[in-house]
């Protein structure tokens, strides 16, 4: 498809060069779903032009069956060009590096181009499988001090069908897009005056996060993990052992005070987390040493990169580091893929189909990339796939994605629409509890170096917060809703009995809102579908009188049932985690 | 006693003139429970010698029973003085101020003085009232360019009981040194690596800290606060708005990225809470709008300053603000004493004699200090002092201690050395909504500025683990414990029962832990009774064979009973906080 796209890049450029003979071609490569070329127009066009740009495109289509190429001299090329200064640079370049200079013909149309083409362009993809998209500024060569230029961007797919799935897809994206669904049920914010990459979090948003971090606390503490607190500053000096000062380079946030003393904001907790550990003599029976912590690390990402929560500044990491024994390490992936297990499934995530583990491991060409002893990469690896086989995981062995540092299992699941995020991870690390010369005394006596594992069950808070979002369409499972349950009395009348109800279900632990608004009862069951409240309670004359609640879910109607009944049926499915 | 404290500093002074006539005086004030003086020795002395100037002062105290002041003009001064570097420097300085120059002298000793004296020492203070304590180097005038002069201290009292008393404490005090028993009992550490001023807290540490911040939340939720999360930096322009920026001033940490923004750690929260009130437009009906977090600001505290966990740099506040109408102040202030009653009861601290609270109001006689309509002002110190007196607290009304943008309520408690200590606050706020424009919609359709109240319970959680270490000294409540129960078999034969135990105590929520170690029972209990366990569940032959154990507490044996009573018993006491 790629050849195909740049083909299409190429039809593109004749279309313009028929309808605006003026305009100066510059590149035009094959991009993801499509393609792109940007120009120099002599007079600006807009996006009303697409329509006519991409109907000449059709026209030529046809006639563009076979695509010839030559090489050729740079005065040649010089010579072809030499009106448009764009390509004389890049024959320049080409001519000093010692490059060869080739021309690509198809049609009547001929440009400077590297080649990688579909031979028979108008057989290789149908008319209706590609479309124009919409136009951006975009300057030469992507610097802001060159030429701003105008690109035009098109779609394209092998079928029309496919196409249509895209657009139908893109739509679905939109709607689900977590910044929009964010907002409207009122999960986070930003502030000009905070700063961008900087969310603030609402009573709403923030229970979210809360449910999500006690879920996963709920498992991993049978599992002996142990919570633990540590600053979001700290010396260079710390960062300097661990070898992650030049490694992070300018992500780092610097940190000054009055003093001289240079600090730094965590980028990461694992070095903090060793400075626990090496606070107390460690013996080979206090192993494994399970610290887990949920805490704000902050990278500065460049501002045009930073979107909503799925990448940003201040960033709540769901950390855990193991300090094991080598002959721990199998037990201790075990167990933390079973945390991993048991968090993915209580979200419908974890189905055969809809997730697959990376064991990655050493590129066995380049097995002096990797720090630390071989045997004991040998024995892990080995290790990671036998709990993987073990535990029946939908594994791929990938060489060359472990870390300098060590093997690991990474995560990928499947959301709503079929995008893959990696999202859990298990990694080993043979090289930092040496750094710090992190110790326990064995069983004979003498001093050993732990292995040290990190392991991230949601990864970013935040980053999962816009996965579940845009997965669940704002639709959360009942046990990981804000408002679980909302009671809509018909009239003012039965606002006496709502509260009664309230408080009941509040006794209970359920996250329960009384609508008591004068509002017609449509109108409060619309705002209760538009905010996704799994459950909503009507309540008129008949129930008040009778005791009970007519119970409505996202599905359809329940049923009228007794408070009681109401009750322990939502009981129940929250504790299914449905 | 000031006094008193000041002419035993001249005292200190003449016994070293006559003992080391060589050795230059330089300056000598009282200080909290006793005095120093610092002199320019010839040859160094050292703690051994202390003892012999002690003595010496005793001799001289006989004779001193008067205290004569005379001025004198500054060449007089100068000729007195001629071989006191020190002391010239001192006159210079009158001199050139025009401060008049005085000489007071007792018994055979004459000093450069401001004045302040005791007239007739030797009948002021008993011979066995004072001593002296320790030597310490001191720069001259504190400034380390200059001379390192050596520091005498004293302590100093009026009886000979209350100098014993104030030994007795300080070994008390020393005893229960929060640093001390925070390492005894593995709550927290800090790493040259990281940096002074940043306490990293172990497991046990951490869970001390979220059972304060559990209880105190469990409480508030019920009063409607509801928890928000934010980033721990901002751009400067958010303490612009708020007016910080020039408050804070270098205790400000800055943060730097790769770009020109100039980010800050946050050293308060208010300001970022405004930003999610600020997000949505509120109504009459919304208020008061309650929100909670417990985060950690940063205040770049002098090294100088630091101490343990009573002073460090990153501060863990359980912060809380409410934003409501004017009318709702006088409910919101008594909801927040309700909170802090509920919470400081649960450590048996809210108790009459043991704590009171600060009416802080404005001083009557600069009412143009403070900020804000008069007559709010007017009305809420009136709706506090009421709220004061329909919850009987014990208060004071302080004039001028108020806050230029509101008066508050201060509660201040008294540990279990007589110590006085302000944790828990409520104060309000006329100002900061204004400078954000922070708005609701009137029922009459206008738009109002709600009043902010800033409130928190514990304060700051470290410095309030400071202080609760202290007061409980180590041995904190049932509830507060990080380990509530330790099962200690006689014998390895007596393990598989412990374990079963171990088993059935966490299945209930209680924190135990079971002592497998091969060594005697006695050692067993030492190592209990040194980490504060509150119970400890021994188990033999009788205990194993009977289904028994035989539960002794820290006030001593409780009996022999079965592990279901043990449960129920134990729970009991954690749900009453004791």
């Amino acid at each position: 498809m790629e050849h195909i796209r740049h083909s299409l890049a190429h039809l593109l450029a004749a279309a313009i060069k028929e309808l605006y003979p003026e305009t100066k071609p510059t590149i035009g490569p094959a991009i993801e779903n499509g393609f792109y070329y940007d120009f120099e127009f002599p007079t600006p066009i807009n996006e009303k032009d697409l329509e006519k740009i991409e109907r000449k495109m059709k026209d030529i289509l046809s006639t563009w069956t076979s695509f010839e190429g030559r090489e050729v001299s740079a005065d040649e090329a010089r010579e072809y060009f030499k009106d448009n200064q764009y390509k004389l640079e890049l024959i320049d370049e080409l001519a000093e590096k010692g490059e060869k200079i080739t021309l690509y013909t198809s049609g009547e149309f001929t440009d400077l181009c590297r080649g990688g083409h579909s031979d028979n362009l108008s057989k290789a993809i149908p008319a209706d499988a590609f479309v124009l998209d919409r136009i951006a500024g975009a300057y030469w060569r992507g610097d802001e001090k060159n030429t701003m230029l105008t690109r035009i961007y098109g779609l394209a797919f092998s079928t029309k069908e496919e196409l249509e799935a895209y657009f139908t897809q893109q739509k679905e994206a939109e709607a689900r897009d977590h910044r929009k669904l964010g907002k409207e049920l009122d999960l986070f914010t930003f502030s000009d005056l905070v700063g961008s990459g900087l969310p603030l979090f609402t009573p709403k948003g923030t229970l979210i996060r809360d449910l999500i971090v006690d879920k996963i606390s709920s498992i991993q503490s049978r599992f002996g993990f142990q919570k633990v607190t540590i600053p979001h500053i700290t010396k260079k000096d710390l960062y300097e052992t661990s070898g992650h000062w030049d490694k992070f380079g300018d992500e780092l946030f610097k940190v000054k005070g009055k003093s001289d003393t240079e600090f730094v904001m965590k980028p990461m907790n694992c070095p903090h987390h060793t400075q626990i550990y090496a606070s107390r003599m460690r013996s080979y029976k206090d192993l494994p040493i399970r610290f887990a912590e949920t805490t704000m690390v902050y990278r500065d990402e460049q501002p045009g990169e930073l979107l909503g929560l799925a990448r940003v500044r201040s960033i709540t990491q769901d950390d855990g580091h193991v300090f094991c024994r080598p002959d721990q390490i199998s037990q201790e992936i075990e167990n933390i893929t079973l945390v991993i297990k048991e968090f993915y499934t209580s979200l419908g995530m974890f189905e055969e189909g809809k997730f697959w583990v990376s064991l990655s491991v050493r590129d066995s060409e380049n097995l002096d990339k990797y720090l630390g002893d071989s045997s004991l990469w040998d024995t892990a690896e080995a290790e990671l796939e036998s709990v993987a086989k073990k535990l029946s995981l939908p594994y791929k062995r990938i060489e060359g994605e472990a870390a300098f540092y060590g093997p690991k299992l990474d995560f990928m699941f499947e959301d709503a629409l079929g995008r893959e995020r990696q999202l859990a991870t298990a990694q080993l690390d043979f090289i930092m509890p040496d750094r710090f010369s992190l110790e326990y005394t064995d069983q004979d006596g003498s001093k050993k170096t732990p292995v040290m594992i990190h392991r991230a069950i949601a990864g970013s808070l935040e980053r999962f917060m816009a996965v579940m979002i845009e997965h669940f369409a704002g639709a959360f499972p009942l046990w990981l809703s804000p408002v679980q349950v909302r009671i809509l009395p018909i009239a003012d009348a039965h606002h006496e009995y709502g509260k009664e109800i309230l408080v009941a279900l509040k006794e209970k632990g359920i996250r329960a809102e009384l609508d008591d608004r004068s509002e017609s009862l449509g109108k409060k069951i619309r705002s209760s579908k538009e905010e996704k409240v799994p459950y909503v309670l009507v309540i008129g004359d008949k129930e008040r009188d009778e005791k009970t609640v007519t119970i409505e879910g996202r599905e359809g109607k329940v049923g009228t049932q007794s408070i009681e009944d109401t009750i322990t049926f939502l009981l129940e499915k929250i504790a299914h985690k449905s």
